[in-house]
């Protein structure tokens, strides 16, 4: 399977990145929220390729279409679908790749899946793709932002082995989005800038890490054993492309702290809230991350998604054809030589889908203060 | 939700740490395996606590008794459901714990999330509650050795900041389970035996990193986009107690590292097979870790997963009463000072289960060639 | 699969008719509920055989043990397990039917399913398997009464060709249980008690058509589509054993009226209540059985569900034996001319499960007024 | 949820009746699979408006285009997108229905489960929704046909209290088709036809009953306990618009018999084939519909769904506004007399939905001889 995510906030995406279309169908918003499609759009704006110089130069000018689900504004309880047409499909030659394996590509796995490939730009394994993740956690965004105030912000927070000093607690979407690179330190921004550039003039590409922090989640959302909310957050990231690995809190660097320096001691909460049962406490410090064993403390939850370097590269590689002959291989066109900064809204959208959901599962408990 | 995982190899545990009983129901285990009882025991011997004088004294014998899906020593296709009693439950007094959130526990997020709580070990968030994993995963891994001859192996990779050097192509079982630590690499294990030893000389706990491996997973298994096979072992990872971080291939090293230099190339399979549509390749080297685009390459699946430092320590600690008074607060009693060792079976069994799951779904492509 | 049921509310019910147990778990039941135990019993003894004898004079105790998911006599909203030990396992010989194949039976489609059997009493595909259901319906139908004063009634409705008069809207729980045939009609309950009692002298067995009613259930509660609430009852009863037949409001009967007949007229509700947006209204009439769409109206919810001919008789029937060859066989023992009487808990279990997974689907709605 | 169905070959649909679209997108169809576009069309042309002088006049041509999971003519294994775009959306006045609740229609439930509606020709809840069910039964039917011989046929067996005389065994597509009725009993056909004509110069409306077979199914097929192929036949059946019954085998009618008259006696089988195990038997009657304990014998699976009244119909009827006032109200323009010609489609897709749903999960089931 693998085109759907979620229980109850449940999005299924479809297409090919050189089909007639990309999409996705959501199932399970609630009744009664005013979406904004222009800021759908800004969102897919923020992940489109072409949007500087430090991305790749293809253009697409993914314009988001709403098929349902909408009605006067609001959304209606049923389906939304949301419809993105790729512009050049069909418009380029493959003739150098449909017959061989690109290193570090999925066309040699999805051959040995399926017995068959769209080899068309990497076809459903493209990163094009993404494009209906973003728009789905565009919604997810809105919703969150609507019924709890809850932000979500991602950034830039290190390229090859540097990395910028960020506070979860305080960073803002605007000092975000006020960099190209999308690192809001600006000491940084200019050393990632320079190695982007760097990279770029060289055929070669580079890997880095995106930071992300979820504040104002509740108390309380996530659940035990499997479905823990670390866990969920874990499968959405590392179902992103090129991603291969994921911390919450402290991470691996914890590992090395003893227990007695690692545990956030409660303190009583500042806003004490009626809850039955009890008082819920809070922390002066977060190494949790804002979970523990798998459910929301109430702190910023925060997270770091590792991610390779861009496999589409300029300089020669070895390979293999279909066939099974030996070649050598060299990629060519327009390709981002750091997908970082265009990384930023697909973590933003991995984190909102997952505690959309959770936070849908959490009024299914029927708790009775919700 | 929260006590299931898995699409078609459906595995629901349930239990408390102190109450009657934990177990497991497996749901979707193909017919006609014959199933090795005593096996299945000697994973749970390997997770339980008492084993050896680097985990907690307190002993638990942990049988397990089959209630269902066996029919002559093979499986029937019907749920294996398996039962382990609690030996102790009731027996000690909870008063010091039963009105306060000790730090670092689920304490706090389970009364957040359900205003209500089972305080006595833990309850449901007891790290008792993996026994039915490893249950459930001793079964996965007899299947997917016997239908497909896969070896499953974790072993303790890291303590404190002392890393080990382990190969993944070649570690053995035996060397891991040889060890007393399960640090395969005898140099490392006499290091960490004496950090494990003084920490809790100090009443203290240290965390550490579990290294794993899957050999002989075909190429082919897995899913695009949100159910990607590392997206699945991320999340089973994290969903176990204390993990707060997961990497797959190069991982979070490997985002310093250029593009040129981070692609595997294709070679030639040594051992071509007669698959439709096309030969499958391999690699040298293996910085994917296993996996490309979600989906297996045929090469070992190479995994780490960070685990905190224990929070159950002995020193005295701050934090508040359910009705929000400030208190000082020291643990009692026997626990883990490093849960690393007995980490080990657990990461098998997510692996395990990830894995077979994975299998199934891919028998349901019909390819016509498995 | 096929063990498992229920979205928010799922059960997942292990074990065969002579292996050690049979069992279920239950997650996603809400925290808070006291759970009262001997109610739960009250409703296997219900279903249990050897009650009266116009059932089989098998005797089982069927004693359920609470396993996990209580605290202090109430739901931590972990989850539930329920074991139930087989008395009798492993106690005759199944030597006339270990190789054949009974008519009517699970024998060879199970055959034909797994390529292996459990032969012992039916194995899976036994009634003794509805015991788990009828004990996690139990706690639904517990919830339920509790949080929305929901009353859910089933009664023999019809045995062979002779259909008692019920009126759903007044029929009581009392009334079905003073009737050893479960028909709260004394007429019809005199006439079934006799079929009965002739075609058991015979040899023979009878089937029948369960009536069923849920009133008090919310207007609103459902889905559009696929997941339709009369879709989800419907699946719900042909799930039972020896069920064959499904109708909702006027059922098979309706399809003869004409449009202009079979509209329920809306009239201004009885007791409006402060929901946004409109006015909900209710009928005088109710051909439509409390659904429309898939979602209910408010009216009370109908349903009949048909149960063939018990397949265990005592008349000489041809068949098969595993290897092919042509056999009469005839059955011995003790089973139940008419499995009516003890079907009536089954299809209140059945509705109940429906309604309590479809109630949590609705809060998850997060409408604002529930 | 609601727009979802299916394990393994998962359906999603989205659209209202006067949005821009409706559509579907399909996870898990095999790759491989040459899909016959026209094909698609040609199923989608049997339930489209205006077909004949038998059903409503309004027309919408409901050309299905394609979007993804195709690649030079066969399937991927990727998500499958078809799109419908609606082609008077938004062209005629909705004054006189916005306000108030149409009797036997969807309007008062749908506002009492979200809290809005969008009123416009019925939303979500429209019959249109069908389209997009036939056009992924379209799908199914393709491959059960390709890879299995399955034949899936529906008809219209019954119009009001007029049962026609046709045989599961025998009926060909072709037979059904010839006929505007769809009910292949040409005597029958004549009179349903003039039943159909009385009830529309009347401005009235009528029932029925349609009639489907599966021939071919192999014997296996389904699942114990909750998921039976009879119970998920219920359940796709009593999902679609107007249906109220549902019966498979001998049904309602069948519970007048013994048990003595009514078990299918196995056997030899015609063609015995190498299963391991045993000899799969047959048998020369079919009582059963081809289902035994929830698994396919190998016989044809026949059933039955009936269908209430349309609830459009065009006498004067009692309801109320929004806002509670009682009103008299008069349906306008054109619907149709009889929803069962076009209702024979959906049943298809119904059943061919299922079907593959099973068959999948079949294959995951690892038995060594699919």
């Amino acid at each position: 399977m693998g085109s759907s995510v979620g229980r109850l906030f449940r999005v299924t995406t479809f297409g090919e990145s050189h089909g007639p279309a990309i999409g996705v169908i959501i199932e399970g918003c609630p009744p009664g929220l005013t979406l904004d499609l222009e800021q759908l759009q800004l969102d897919l704006d923020r992940r489109r390729p072409g949007q500087s110089d430090l991305t790749t130069s293809r253009q697409e000018s993914d314009r988001v279409e709403l098929l349902s689900g909408l009605f006067e504004g609001q959304t209606t309880g049923t389906p939304i679908a949301l419809l993105i047409r790729n512009k050049d499909a069909h418009s380029r030659s493959y003739d150098g790749v449909k017959e061989l394996y690109r290193p570090g590509h999925g066309d040699a796995t999805y051959m040995a899946r399926y017995g068959l490939r769209d080899y068309r730009g990497g076809g459903r394994a493209s990163a094009r793709e993404t494009a209906a993740r973003v728009a789905a956690g565009g919604v997810a965004r809105q919703w969150l932002s609507a019924r709890y105030g809850i932000e979500v912000i991602a950034w830039v927070d290190q390229v090859s082995a540097h990395r910028a000093k960020i506070d979860p607690n305080t960073v803002t979407h605007a000092e975000v989005e006020a960099q190209l690179t999308r690192c809001p330190d600006h000491e940084y921004h200019l050393l990632f800038d320079s190695l982007i550039r760097t990279a770029k003039e060289e055929g070669d590409t580079l890997g880095g890490v995106i930071g992300g922090v979820a504040r104002g989640v509740p108390a309380g959302w996530g659940a035990p054993v499997f479905d823990k909310l670390e866990a969920d957050l874990a499968k959405a990231c590392l179902s992103l492309p090129a991603c291969k690995g994921f911390e919450v809190g402290s991470g691996f660097d914890g590992v090395t702290l003893r227990g007695s320096q690692h545990n956030d001691e409660w303190t009583p909460p500042k806003n004490p809230t009626n809850r039955p049962g009890a008082v819920i406490p809070t922390t002066n410090t977060n190494r949790a991350g804002g979970v523990l064993a798998g459910i929301s403390t109430g702190a910023p939850i925060t997270i770091r998604a590792a991610f390779k370097p861009v496999s589409t590269h300029f300089k020669t590689q070895a390979t293999i054809t279909h066939s099974g002959e030996p070649v050598l291989f060299q990629n060519e066109g327009r390709h981002d030589p750091c997908v970082l900064p265009r990384a930023v809204p697909l973590v933003e959208a991995a984190m909102s889908l997952t505690l959309m959901d959770h936070a849908l599962q959490t009024l299914a408990l029927d708790r009775g203060y919700d």
